[in-house]
């Protein structure tokens, strides 16, 4: 007989996606446990779930209680912005983990990275979101009735190679482009603030294109880019024609709520194909030709 | 005996730049004739001045005048924000050579080259500001009192990769980066856009540093990265501690009074050294241990 699943415990960042995977989780049988983090996490998420609110900095407490609760796996869901110094005070064990890898990452991701070796190192096996539930990374090919024509097709191209170098560089992982013109690239701001931005940049003609990919040596276990309704509706705003998001390499949440408010506000939403695979070099630099594939 | 020098003609852009060209050329003895654009060229840049007003689209008539005003030289000088369609609607000149560059030129830089190289064509010799005004360069070194410290150094060299990296592919020429996290890309918003949203993503701590460097594929004679007293002002405003311009690749305009405005607010600006000459091969990468020299 198989071992039944061991308890999953989510490290709950923002927005809607923590409670969507607590409650496919527990829809599969799984116990799950939730470590909300004050000021970040939904309080919505925790609602009739075993959980703990913590500080980010509060590691030793969240590691200690994950093994008090026999926790043997451990996913982050959702965004994690980068908390505040006051969130970030050590308790002592998170001091020590501090003093380790420096409390100057270089960028998001080394910190996360960080993190997950040290959550490791404790004996938890640290899962992504995607091998919970597959049907939530992106697949290539359109998502909802639109398909991006021939100059939309080469703006997605420019955009995704402008955001994979950004992204080797682990500054963010969005970039617009509009007639072959890159009107914003995303740093800590967010995609919805640069979306924001949008509006008073783009020119007159068709307009631009939204491109969400991967950071090249992100590891899928964490951040991956996400995109939502409210990413179409924020694209529409901002006077785009739509979005393409890296194929495996990003969650799609509530795919059929995307593609009705695509086809309702006229918008694409494509998967594509981007050259490079988890493994590849960081940095290595990005062949044009293979920015993008047109979606079958 | 020297001929004398030629008719400079100044194709003026945005800011207070063309008329401190126009003023200092004058003040040489040498005579100029200044292209101004309606929308973009402050009035009094044209103040007792021999100018004519023009559209960007109407080269043709731009080109037969500085033909009939006996131009000899032409110089670009301020920035010039891409045009909207309207303002780029082509006289028969145009048309024929938007048809032999194509009109999808990939940003600003491609559109201005090709500019440039027309010009050339018509017998006219395009000279950069530095070669009219050798003190409008950026030098190495400090230009107020205050020096960046080893952090504040660790910053801008981080920023200054970035912004090369991202002006290797004609994104943009500026970067904010804070304790090694990017705040911000410059893309086409420009460098004040830029600031206005770092007031909002800084972090506790240490402020961050705006840098600025020459895409490095650029012409000099296009579109050097400017500084002057707004940008001290908008960094200052920002939260940030300084700003770094490549020297030798950017414009410093008024020398004293950003200066001045440095140390009245509390911030460094120096120039620094960045790796690549302006012939080096566009996106080759960007050695970090080149990113930025102590300034001496």
């Amino acid at each position: 007989m198989a071992d039944p699943l061991p308890r999953l415990a989510i490290l709950a960042g923002g927005g809607t996606l923590p409670a969507r995977i607590a409650a496919a989780v527990r829809g599969q049988g799984r116990e799950v446990f939730v470590v909300a983090f004050e000021g970040h996490t939904d309080p919505a998420t925790v609602e009739g779930v075993p959980h703990l609110w913590s500080r980010f900095g509060a590691a030793g407490t969240i590691i200690q209680r994950l093994h008090d609760e026999r926790v043997g796996e451990v996913v982050f869901a959702g965004p994690v912005r980068r908390p505040s110094f006051t969130e970030l005070l050590p308790d002592w064990r998170t001091t020590r983990f501090l003093a380790r890898v420096g409390t100057r990452a270089l960028g998001d991701d080394g910190l996360l990275r960080a993190v997950v070796r040290e959550l490791e190192e404790e004996g938890f096996r640290v899962v992504g979101l995607h091998e919970l539930l597959g049907d939530l990374l992106t697949r290539p090919g359109p998502v909802g009735r639109l398909l991006p024509d021939a100059e939309a097709q080469r703006d997605i191209e420019r955009a995704a190679q402008v955001a994979r170098t950004l992204g080797a560089m682990d500054v963010g992982q969005g970039a617009v482009v509009q007639q072959g013109i890159v009107l914003a690239v995303e740093a800590v701001e967010g995609t919805d603030a640069m979306l924001d931005r949008c509006a008073a940049l783009r020119r007159p003609g068709p307009g631009g294109v939204l491109v969400k990919v991967r950071k090249p040596q992100q590891d899928r276990r964490i951040d991956l880019p996400t995109m939502g309704v409210t990413t179409v509706e924020n694209a529409a705003r901002a006077g785009l024609r739509g979005i393409a998001v890296e194929a495996g390499g990003s969650l799609l949440v509530d795919r059929a709520a995307v593609a009705e408010a695509a086809d309702r506000l006229g918008l694409f939403v494509v998967g594509i194909a981007v050259g490079g695979e988890a493994g590849s070099e960081a940095g290595r630099g990005f062949p044009g030709g293979q920015a993008a594939e047109r979606p079958a």
